[in-house]
């Protein structure tokens, strides 16, 4: 098997490419898998979104992102549930079994669905007067929060599997829980994932998001043996933390995660998938597209691969 | 009881103020007490501060910190080990039985014992370089950071008991991993202190640090049965996170947390102790000192002493 036989980029991680672009990038780095961000599918429509990854000849490792399941209000979690149902007809439509979900922040605070960084967010989210100007009751009630998700993940279930399509929880750093996701560790996903079909509701690990867990070894453990990696994903968590903290991703080497480790828990845990490799940086999003792949691959190669198991 | 019976202001929370200032602000504001970092009580001399202390009339209600237990090396473990004695022995002098512990980060990009924010820190330090010009074998295996931490403090419990000092372990937010303290939760730092008295080792919820957590009530619960609960500190977590991560910090009310919940919950575990006001945020530190300690009361009667129970 070749090195790079399941290493995935992610568009986010060259997010100034067009879909066209990262298809190519991909194929010409001889790549069998590629992760889209929704916003990329958006851009060309998805009937086009299709056809292209068709004719690349590249499978689809997953799809993000749905989520956003955290509103107070009737209108927010009908929005929301119409939302993730489209979500889950595209990533069926585009051929891969998998839709990213980031669960939504407090509802006061929670930036939107298709906001990547705080810039395409706009004004009121994520700017930190979002509280004042739309408090809602219980707007900053985290148990409350974390009801709900679990209230429209249910809700989910039965469409999801209607359709073939898994919702992979993503637990977040708990940096984020108040502007994107009040899923913060992988043990509350799995709880969270628990009373649902395997072929369901499934859970990512992500680096950047997990390292840090005192108890990651025994939840990635735990994840395999229930069945629900989903999904590796990897980059590194760079200190100190950018200006926005959105940013402070980095390629793999460049911060403070020890790769062995992590990925010798998750080969431990049965998972052989696919890994992709989501970078949101400034820096790294203004670099030659063709150097970002090149770094990718080398890093891969030399820190993420050889952990991996057979 | 009087409203502010149990507040104590941090001199964190005006750092600009010499420790003269910050005892005759707190007297002027009517508490009865007062926490303190080192550097205050460096800035005069531990005689000239135990005086000032005992003038003042107040109870200095934690002494701010030990730690910084991960050094990879025998000369770093035994430097270590000689400044959390010397911290015993000054938390002793001053009157107080509580002393702060933040652990320390990763040996590659941990900051150094006396460092507030990274401006203090200085090169070297936090600047995200160390890890390059310092290396270490295994700086990045938390795993083993963390045991390092565990065979530490049981070297220190024996010298705390004996001055009848407790090592109050302190769970920094995971966006603190790295550079300032591997101990993440408050599950954590119940499992680290469980094998010690607990005359010796104690935890303290911060309610900045430790929000996010989804099993923070159990958690909670747990201290309160354990007998760990040797300290209460409030400020709340700003959002967007500062450009400085460290000094994301609120006032309590201007940020994402939820004092009622973590409040209540705090009370329902038994404690019934003093709470700490201890705010790192630039603008604070900027205002006039008599304001800054004006807003803490009003907040603090407003958003956090309803919740605490009798």
């Amino acid at each position: 098997m070749s090195t790079f036989e399941k290493l995935s980029i992610n568009t986010a991680t060259i997010k100034k490419a067009s879909l066209a672009e990262a298809l190519d990038l991909s194929v010409a780095a001889g790549l069998r898998h590629i992760g889209l961000w929704r916003d990329k599918v958006a851009e060309v429509g998805l009937e086009t979104a299709v056809e292209m990854v068709k004719a690349s000849g590249l499978q689809v490792s997953s799809l993000c992102r749905g989520g956003f399941l955290t509103a107070a209000d009737a209108e927010g979690q009908a929005a929301a549930l119409a939302d993730n149902k489209a979500a889950i007809l595209e990533a069926k439509a585009l051929g891969t079994t998998e839709i990213i979900m980031v669960v939504g922040g407090l509802p006061d605070f929670s930036v939107s669905p298709g906001a990547v960084d705080r810039a395409a967010a706009g004004a009121g989210a994520g700017d930190g007067d979002g509280g004042e100007a739309s408090a809602v009751v219980g707007g900053k009630d985290i148990v409350l929060a974390r009801q709900r998700v679990a209230e429209r993940l249910a809700e989910l279930v039965p469409f999801a599997l209607e359709h073939g399509v898994r919702l992979v929880l993503e637990p977040l750093h708990p940096m984020y829980a108040a502007d994107r996701a009040v899923l913060s560790t992988l043990g509350q996903a799995l709880d969270l994932a628990a009373p649902h079909p395997v072929a369901a509701v499934g859970v990512v690990v992500d680096t950047f998001h997990v390292w840090w867990d005192p108890y990651l070894q025994q939840q990635i453990a735990r994840a395999g043996a229930e069945g629900r990696i989903a999904s590796y994903q990897v980059c590194d968590f760079n200190v100190p933390i950018a200006a926005d903290a959105l940013l402070s991703r980095g390629f793999m080497g460049d911060g403070v995660i020890d790769f062995s480790s992590i990925g010798a828990w998750v080969a431990e845990a049965g998972y052989n998938g696919v890994v992709e490799v989501e970078i949101f940086n400034e820096d790294i999003w203004n670099l030659p597209y063709a150097e970002v792949v090149d770094t990718v691959k080398a890093r891969y190669a030399e820190l993420v691969e050889p952990h991996l198991g057979a």
